[in-house]
């Protein structure tokens, strides 16, 4: 089957000659459709005037027609704009910088992004690794919130990660979960990281490229809210292979994950599917379910993005007492479970 | 009595005769303790060699000695961080951009402030804002969250405000709050606003220098989450009479709110005190109150930090709706008007 994962997968194999990089990693790809068949894009070059223009175009073309079901291509082009020239220009140089990139081999990046904060977001992506993990996957994550950092606090650790020849190892949990996190790296837990936009980002991409992570099957990146320099980096320097989007019931939340969903579009990164947290608490004492913040609202802010919903998950105190003593490798739930089966599916076929 | 928040207000009076601007507003006073009478601070220069060095430093002197009950003043001077100094000098450019600032006078900037997202920061900066409005306050919210702002949505503004000939008229709520937002200045409510930090850091400035405040008892500015471009700005050039930290009872929480109470720490900015929001759920079944975030750790938290616990919040369904709906000055409930009475208490005398 035709489908516009297998389509990004075959033209990240089609090289920029100058730049030394794929294509779809650069964010040359954008508009990306599938229909009937025919496949369309744009592609953006750093400059129409490019001699190698010709032969991107044709290579990129024979990529996707090689592919079963591939009746047609068309192409637009067009110049990026000077700040897009500028990130790409800065790109390379920065992930250069990293030895311990050239020892890893990463299968598929996936980003836990929301926009809004606390929803759920870094017990979403900590239960994501935790899930896949169980079944057998080789499963890393990348806190990429550098100002709020959570996810060593619900493993439960706490040791400064130790410094390799090439890079930094990551922290490894109990079951085997490799993790970098500013928070490794802090005196106390609670230090505050008072850093402008490109600290955090250079934090971000050294977690990339100078963490030893070696072979992942996923690696699963945390994002802070909002969608500047961690969001941007995340989404620009990092092959993100999907993002799952997270919301609370809220109307408030949805209109603030849809700024995040829209950013996403914008970088051309795409979203596998809206996961609604928070969505009721069931009363201990009566067994009432208390849609706290009120009715879902995950099928109505699903629809406006063109994207599924892939699960409806509660708010339980339970969840929030593993994750403040470093034992959410213990939490067990079915609607999660079926979370992650779907991400399973989707980091082997592309598909949910 | 002698407090630190009168000394401030009496070292606010001085000014740095060179940067025309006065020496709490630029961050120079620093570590300052009252104890018995004696007043201790250091007061950082731009360059110990500065030619004015004595009379700031007699200035300051004076001013604090003309408080009742200050026996004695005690002042170590030290050398302002290249990094300091370059903050410093980029400060005053930045705020004489705006013409509307010389039209404004605001009493006191109230900072909501949590460093973690979604503990409701928003939702209390809005009745912070209606509660102090009904007690007759001229209040004015200033939503610094440029990536996820959700003050307009609560108080249900849309239309674009209007431009002055001096700068920009803030919107008005029906009982008479004023308000900025980015979101007030977008297209859509749900387009993303993709900056780094400069980008953010200019809006905020913007928003303070170029907007028609008028007259105000207060100004309430709703943070986003985490510790880097928007709070720094905020908590730098802006004049913040304090903050209140706003926390939800998950550990997890706790440790990212206490990052930002370093941070404040570290800028000299008091914290006024702590909010516990989400603290329960009320079952409208049973009448079960469910602590669905684990049990409180407020005075814990507030406890390490020094600061006092000022309200202990539930999570009310009716407060979401009527937020979704625009519709937060609607909103009643007797913890949260025990806290804006202290708030407004706070305000008058500069004491809880």
């Amino acid at each position: 089957m035709l489908t516009l994962e297998s389509v990004r997968n075959a033209l990240s194999q089609v090289m920029d000659p100058e730049l030394r990089r794929d294509i779809v990693g650069l964010g040359m790809v954008q508009d990306l459709r599938v229909e009937d068949g025919v496949v369309s894009f744009t592609l953006a070059l750093t400059t129409l005037a490019c001699p190698l223009r010709e032969s991107i175009v044709e290579e990129a073309r024979r990529a996707v027609l090689a592919l079963d079901g591939a009746r047609d291509v068309r192409i637009s082009l067009r110049e990026m704009t000077p700040e897009e020239r500028a990130r790409i220009w800065q790109q390379p140089r920065e992930l250069e910088r990293g030895v311990a990139a050239r020892f890893n081999h990463i299968d598929r990046v996936l980003a836990v992004m929301s926009g809004k904060g606390g929803v759920g977001k870094s017990s979403l992506a900590a239960l994501l690794a935790v899930g896949l993990r169980r079944r057998g996957k080789r499963v890393g994550v990348l806190d990429a919130d550098i100002t709020g950092p959570s996810i060593p606090r619900m493993f439960g650790l706490r040791e400064p990660p130790p410094l390799g020849p090439v890079g930094i190892l990551p922290a490894e949990t109990p079951s085997g979960i490799r993790v970098m996190s500013i928070n490794l790296l802090l005196p106390e837990e609670d230090e505050a990281v008072i850093w402008r936009g490109p600290l955090i980002s250079g934090a971000i991409q050294q977690f990339w490229g100078d963490v030893l992570w070696g072979d992942l099957d996923v690696l699963v990146v945390d994002l802070p809210p909002g969608t500047s320099d961690a969001a941007l980096t995340v989404l620009q320097s990092l092959p993100v292979s999907g993002i799952l989007l997270v919301t609370s019931p809220q109307d408030l939340a949805g209109m603030v994950v849809r700024k995040a969903a829209r950013m996403a579009e914008h970088l051309g990164v795409p979203i596998i599917g809206l996961v609604e947290n928070m969505a009721y608490v069931t009363c201990p004492k009566c067994g009432e379910q208390i849609e706290v913040f009120g009715p879902s609202q995950a099928v109505h802010t699903a629809t406006a993005l063109g994207v599924p919903v892939l699960a409806r998950l509660p708010l339980n105190p339970e969840l929030a007492r593993l994750c403040d003593n470093g034992q959410v490798e213990q939490y067990t739930n079915a609607a999660t479970d079926a979370l992650v089966a779907m991400v399973a599916r989707w980091l082997e076929t592309g598909r949910l």
